[in-house]
């Protein structure tokens, strides 16, 4: 009997070999999920299966509850993240999580990164938000569910929305992304590694570089998020 | 109807691939020009559209004043720029505008790139200029348009040819380049990035690195664009 | 008459060639080395051979005192160093050394790596050691039996485990990595090399930047290689 | 009638390739000569033709005094320094000269590279020599062949032999290399640029990185080439 969730694993399975692709992760440093809103379910990279070697079959397909619905492997080591975001922020349609190097190095010097260019603010208008290490019972509990509590705590703290700020570092871990579908979370994953690396390397130069001024914040988000955004096709 | 552009529209095309072959650009952060002066047009990039899907076709037509004279798609949204520099420098026939990492990050530190070795002026005789961010009002209005005029304020005050320095980056944003064709604005791109790396690894090693001296700059500089050069083919 | 070593050779040959894949080594920078442990041999790379060139029959077979059991070819130089691991840490089935870049450099500011995160957590509880250069009179005698003895003195003196800390930097020198298959040791000097290069990028962002807390120290390893470890398949 | 210098034409345009497939330079940035001792002539790179263009029968063969012997097209701008070598240096056979990134960072940043580790001695026990600017009236004179007379005047003055150390930067400009013929030429200018790279991480961890101890650099660089070297096949 085929699966009705064929288009899901195949959408989910698509973004994860994105993410190899682009050079974001090595071996299995990364996961993306894809969301079926209508059947409140999600599906899932297995967990520590090398890219080489996936299909769209082994992807799993979970509900909120990090029920496993069908699929006959284990699930990414951080669904219950991917969960809790779905759960949580009902407008996302897609979670890409990886080791990227730059990405990672962020968020190893928690540190948030400052929007210093037109890159930066061609796709959202604040610094980057690396959210604070938790707390150690937090950590020795429900590790996964409570690094989702983690996303949402930054974002309530630095007042910022998911809708906008589409991208967040863990310190000590990562990044996670997310974005309409799985294909423009895997792009915000690829999009913050630039931005991490220009960053870096603006610093190296200019230790002083002053963040971009409000003026073209504004310029460069609205031109391609605004009500009049003249950037790509209509 | 075969269009009465297509050589243009070709010419315009493949530097655009070039720029994603080169390594210049992830996904559309870029687009290249290509001028016919007899006409009074110039082919540009769709906006928003990815090297993949990229057709010879797509290109569009505008004149100098950005009415579109051919074409069903959007114009890349840094139009105006391109326009504004073929209206005002006669002897250009292509620009290119990238987000290559290293220029950026030059842009973003505010800093000119200092001429520091032979590599440097084998191709100009001056460091790289970034020009100052623009005043909010500017920003505010005809943005793209106004940084044509930012790059001009820039070459005046700094007293630069733009026959002789090629290249330009605008503060904040990333590098503007041009030529005599597309393909060689393309090329100027290139050379800038890796300049670019080179003087952030020179001043990494040696943050009292000395600028290249007058001696060796004419040299390398006449050697290759000199009346008497011998540098390529006659 | 066909080898009675053919599957270990292969095994061999194709750890060797991974390395060169992952971009480890330029030219011949480095070996493999697989273990039989039924019949107290193992494989290794011959000497000066570049991967281009190396075929499964020219791999090398050499008990735990060096002497050639099968194979034309002289060994790798660093034989030495594969043997003495082999003879005193019963449980290690291959081992790997390279040039990698980030590796060597942490090597050669003789520090070890500090644990930053979780990508690091994921394969180890501890610094990455960097082991002290050795006495002149080490260096000047038995060489690479020296290194191994170097090996073995840096993990007593830091109390750590071969069986959990896969890797070591040889000041001054490079990486050795080992694990239970030849594989594995290949796959622990690619992690090193990643591990290296995000820690000196952490340093860069944040020269304060603190090491990973015990308590998710503990929760990446244990999620991974603990005895209720959920990461990867059943 | 077929060139009686077939096979040297054939090595110089091997080596030039190679130096492009090995990423040591962009575009016409590079060239390799190779020389025949038995009738003093060399094959050198013509001058500013892309990579992807030449033949092998582009090569032009020149005497040590810079006439052209058989060819029809100019050859390399740096052919005066070629030629200087070769008359010099009468045990090379081959030299190269590439705008490699980390090589030129050194270059401009005029300083020689530290010695740091095992993989700087397995080629050379001295630290890479980076020659002083010339002087005005030098520059301006003959200039590639002053810059030959630099490179010996260096290796007179820090008492080097071109035997053992087979490469130099030029200050502000960049590597030339050589070798027992064109091949090691371009493999030296491959390892230059890799501790070139090496040395530039080291110092970014460590700025008081210690110079490699001489019982090591003696040690790594006699089992290599030492008169009882157990390194690569006999």
């Amino acid at each position: 009997m085929p699966s009705k969730f064929k288009e899901l694993k195949q959408e989910c399975y698509e973004a994860n070999m994105q993410l190899n692709a682009l050079n974001l992760v090595i071996y299995t440093f990364g996961n993306v999920s894809a969301v079926d809103r209508d059947r409140n379910v999600f599906a899932i990279k297995p967990s520590g299966v090398p890219y080489e070697d996936l299909k769209p079959e082994n992807i799993v397909i979970l509900d909120f509850d990090n029920n496993i619905i069908e699929g006959e492997m284990r699930p990414s080591s951080d669904t219950k993240t991917h969960s809790f975001l779905y759960k949580n922020w009902k407008d996302i349609g897609g979670v890409a999580h990886t080791h990227a190097t730059y990405s990672v190095a962020w968020a190893q010097a928690q540190k948030d990164i400052p929007i210093f260019g037109t890159t930066h603010a061609d796709h959202l208008t604040k610094d980057i938000p690396c959210a604070a290490p938790m707390s150690d019972d937090l950590i020795e509990g429900n590790y996964e569910h409570n690094t989702g509590i983690q996303i949402l705590d930054c974002f309530k703290e630095k007042e910022l929305s998911y809708k906008e700020v589409e991208m967040v570092l863990i310190g000590n871990h990562g990044p996670f992304t997310w974005g309409k579908n799985a294909a423009k979370a895997v792009y915000n994953s690829k999009v913050l590694e630039e931005v991490a690396r220009m960053a870096f390397l603006t610093l190296q130069i200019n230790p002083e570089a002053p963040r971009l001024k409000d003026s073209l914040i504004k310029k460069h988000y609205e031109r391609k998020h605004g009500k009049n955004a003249y950037y790509g096709q209509k």
